[in-house]
């Protein structure tokens, strides 16, 4: 059984083919530039070397058409037997991924306000893969969904109720994929059920978000109704006090939406470093550069300040686990993030962070710490894929073996 | 020496007479409803039972001076030899309490942007007290002066670098006189130099906002810019996504302002829970109203969260201080936030907890609690009169006994 795993972005699309019953990743690859001039596929299969070249793109559906077509290349009896897709915004009615019925796109669509960037290339990839794939299962599987979990004190907002009942503002979260599962691996690679841990899992990548995982569930995360929340981004400015808009319209005329954009696109690290690119951050940290320092150490310190408080949500922690790209890859920002955190039973052991990166993973904590810390490679689309076959087997969502490869106690070695 | 301290808000204006020479109370009072119908003037001196009066008040000017006529009836001999004011916003440019002159003034006036309901009535009290009482020196007392020593981590925004350089957005924090206040208090009360403790100190009223008071210096504060960040208050929202703004302003239309107005007068327990007085709330929290319920679980756990990111922002936690009018007397909030955190070394005293309320102080950890949590009465007006008193007597702020009743040893008993 053959899956195809769909990521479309605004003007991209990731994409993943994996055979199930061999347990083995076919193919690979990006489409990029997508409705600009320029754009390119970078496509990756298991025999050959990658390829990248030009091609013509206007839209996701032109995107879909140039994967199929380097999927079928040279493989005319390649089949394809589901498509799962990411979905950014699933909001309170989806907690688990769905098979896609008209029911679900409509809900989907409904959803664009509360994710104005992301649900709709997420529909366009939907809509032209069924066109293109007539007939074939499609299944979504949605950022928001692992974080329905959380509990009202969670997830409400002291706002004015008539927000909350009739436009729905509440903290929906996202990364939910990444957070579920890394806290799946990690509890692996600890050879203990989730159902017994406490877990903080730090997803630090050009977005930054970090969840309170108590006992296999969400119970708390650091980005709200929108990924605008929380911690310090690649531009985005996570936490801020909302007087500091109105001041700055008062102050400069500019209209708020400009001021909005500007918390979105100029913030976060670019606007505290001048750069956009952490390793640049990182060298100038190295050579002494102030500004570069205290972007280094305010983002450090943002995330310092979340586990201490999803320890304090939790009653305590058994194991802190960072991921994506900077999670994975800076030993800096890792190092200074858990700073003088033995209070909390966390002993950092320094050798081991400081070559935990590129792929490597593991523990890098001290042996005898109470509180692990890991480094734990995600892997979005390999949850698209084992739900997709979840989902297409008849497994309901409530069966212990609903995600084969964590949950009956077999890791799937592929990836 | 009698020291007058002034606490002038928009419409209101508290005030106390201290005798300094004797550490006595001589008088105190409040003027409320200035500037509207049915004014009145509370006073109460040292001698006789409070009184309560109609007066017409146009202004603060007008307050001041019926202040003063309450003051002086019957002792014309009294002497007012300063006057200490509250001012809310001191920006960048004040650590500490001033004696007020002509840049002074001139400073509080350029920062009316940053406080724009604060530093104007602050200001109006300053320039009446100096018509009526010519020739007597002046201090101003800054709410934000004890937060200036927070570090850039804490107090950095990851906003666009021109709002910070040229508009001055930075955290600044807010109730800095009453967090300085409890935690000097509770240093004496434990015995232990405040320069050796790491403190949370809690100051929960309508208004609400935590401090990191790690060896005596405020680390980090839950309010910002303005007094719109951090835990959930009694109208205000506290931390929230700053992306649910635009998203009600396409929603609904309503123009931004009436959002940030709702933000700052229509949200917090008001909109939890319907009802503006916690009295209430809790009530019909008891009587199992789910509302209620949860108005009363998202603000405790907020406050929970908050306790566990500074106890990370320090690396642990000596003792954990509430105060002011809710923290001093609502058992149940305080329960709440400090249940299930015995990975951080509280063990609440259940018992000790339920009694310690209406003025009563002290312990409410079980005695062989690693953190101690207490409960202190806030004085905001002593520090006013403490700070007066030290500039007057030409001591400098460096000096281990700029204020008297607690770095020299001896806790005056009066307040």
């Amino acid at each position: 059984m053959n899956v195809l795993a769909l990521n479309c972005g605004s003007s991209s699309l990731k994409y993943q083919l994996f055979d199930w019953t061999k347990s083995k990743k076919l193919a690979s690859g990006l489409v990029d530039r997508i409705g600009q001039a320029g754009a390119t596929i970078k496509h990756q299969n298991d025999e050959a070397p990658s390829t990248k070249k030009e091609v013509s793109c206007q839209n996701h559906s032109d995107a879909i058409e140039h994967v199929l077509k380097a999927l079928f290349e040279g493989k005319k009896d390649l089949a394809i037997d589901a498509v799962g897709h990411r979905v950014v915004h699933g909001g309170s009615r989806f907690a688990r991924s769905v098979i896609i019925d008209a029911d679900v796109i409509a809900t989907i669509e409904e959803l664009i306000p509360l994710a104005p960037l992301h649900n709709p290339p997420n529909l366009a990839g939907i809509v032209a893969a069924k066109k293109l794939l007539p007939g074939i299962p499609q299944i979504a599987v949605f950022d928001t969904a692992f974080h329905q979990t959380m509990p009202p004190e969670a997830y409400t907002y002291a706002v004015p109720h008539s927000w909350v009942e009739e436009l729905g503002v509440r903290r929906y979260g996202f990364h939910g994929t990444s957070h579920l599962y890394v806290s799946r691996k990690v509890a692996k690679m600890l050879n203990r059920p989730v159902t017994e841990l406490r877990l903080i899992t730090c997803h630090v990548g050009n977005g930054v978000s970090l969840a309170a995982i108590k006992h296999g569930k969400s119970i708390d995360t650091s980005m709200g109704l929108t990924p605008l929340e929380g911690a310090i981004m690649g531009t985005r400015s996570g936490d801020l006090d909302a007087g500091i808009i109105p001041y700055v319209h008062n102050q400069t005329q500019q209209p708020f939406e400009q001021i909005f954009d500007a918390l979105n696109k100029k913030s976060g690290m670019l606007a505290l470093s001048g750069h956009s690119d952490l390793r640049d951050v990182e060298d100038k940290y190295l050579a002494g550069d102030p500004r570069c320092t205290t972007a280094l150490e305010a983002a450090s310190y943002r995330l310092k300040k979340y586990i201490g408080a999803y320890a304090a949500a939790m009653g305590g922690v058994d194991a802190i686990v960072f991921t994506a790209g900077v999670g994975e890859n800076s030993p800096i920002i890792r190092g200074m993030a858990l700073s003088e955190m033995e209070y909390l039973g966390v002993k950092l052991d320094i050798q081991a962070n400081e070559v935990t990166w590129r792929g490597v993973e593991g523990l890098i904590s001290t042996k005898d710490s109470p509180v692990k810390v890991m480094v734990v490679s995600t892997d979005e689309e390999r949850i698209i894929i084992e739900d997709s076959i979840a989902l297409l087997e008849g497994r309901s969502p409530a069966d212990p073996n609903f995600r084969y490869s964590f949950e009956n106690g077999s890791l799937a070695t592929a990836k």
